[in-house]
């Protein structure tokens, strides 16, 4: 038994399996009894210079709430981001250490903000790394200005997205159906939200596809959100 | 005419009225016709390690978009801040230099966040500048855990105040009438409000108190609020 449990020990510090619960190591002969806890999910949020700080502090925050691994990662290095309102925000890592780090997550997510959008439209970088995530179907999920991004890379296309009022312009009608009357627009792995204050029920979208309903729940009743 | 214009530009341009509109600087004979346009409302926000950084972030951006000025202040010092769930903010300066530089503010807000209001519960400069404040008749605002520290330095003594739900035993019965059912309370100067879910709504009231309810209304449109 002993044997069993070391083999179980080397192969679960392997990094196929990463996640199974800690306890599960330590205590190998319990295996029939122990129910591989599911591994907290991944998001990266990718933050440029003149993003918007509330955007992208509520979602990082919510979904931390809930328990997602999230990485704040600066577009263009690991330096302090002015962000839309001039408030400075440290990144957790560079994009590109994030990436290092880690090759995939379970979302990426774009905050808005006009100047930090059009930075994520320009970059190569971001283009790519959208267009993988979305081919092997987990999330990719930008609010307010920054589903222009997706526009600019052609992410999403054909499907129902929604951004900030004023810039439904730059999502090309014959491209994308365009709605309106949702905060929070679901389209299979693509989730689009409309501006600052529409960031609690985005945050809260992510949460439900990424942790399930319940958890969503349980985060918007902690943060006070709908109680009134 | 252009000799009562010089005297009336030495008056305006000294810092009796200093906010009085240039243009009628430039025009003096226009007196009649020119309404004075307030000068920009100040306020300042105290950043404490462990503060629930959406409830910091979401107030200070939409307090900006409204016009106000807005000094991100840290307790400790001008370094980076870590809030609660982990996202690390650089301060405007340190609350001693936000001091130095301007004696009054038209409103001082506290962020909640457990650790951070504990640490604004317990630190007697916090408290000298509430007492202060609240004498003169400027507003006194804090959101989610911070009321905890009104009622440490003895802020709105007998008001109608609200805070996170857990935290409502901190607030004496003897001492405040509590209130349960509204997302932002205001009583005089003293405002209040429950959790990082209501941090919208915060920020709306202490735009209308400061700026105007049109100011409000008018941010609140641009930020896709309340449209749902
Ligand atoms: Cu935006």
């Amino acid at each position: 038994m002993i044997f069993v449990g070391r083999i179980l020990k080397t192969f679960l510090s392997s990094k196929i399996y990463p996640h199974f619960d800690r306890k599960f190591i330590h205590n190998p002969c319990k295996i029939t009894k122990v129910t591989c806890s599911p591994m907290s999910k991944s998001a990266l949020l990718i933050l440029a210079k003149g993003a918007e700080e509330m955007e992208s502090i509520i979602t990082v925050d919510m979904l931390r709430r809930a328990g997602i691994t999230v990485t704040l990662a600066g577009l263009d290095g690991g330096d302090p981001v002015l962000c839309s309102r001039q408030v400075t925000v440290v990144p957790d890592k560079s994009l590109s250490a994030a990436l290092q780090d880690q090759p995939q997550y379970d979302a990426i997510i774009l905050p808005g903000g006009l100047e930090g959008s059009d930075r994520l439209c320009k970059s190569e970088v971001v283009g790519k790394l959208l267009k993988d995530q979305e081919k092997s179907g987990r999330i990719v999920a930008a609010i307010c200005a920054a589903p222009t991004a997706f526009a600019a890379h052609g992410i999403g296309l054909n499907k129902r997205v929604t951004s900030y009022p004023t810039t439904k312009d730059k999502i090309p009608a014959d491209k994308y159906t365009y709605v309106e009357g949702e905060r929070v627009v679901v389209d299979g792995n693509v989730v689009t939200s409309r501006g600052p204050g529409t960031a609690y029920w985005f945050g809260l979208k992510l949460i439900e596809l990424l942790a399930g309903k319940p958890k969503a729940d349980e985060v918007e009743k902690a943060m006070v959100i709908s109680t009134y």
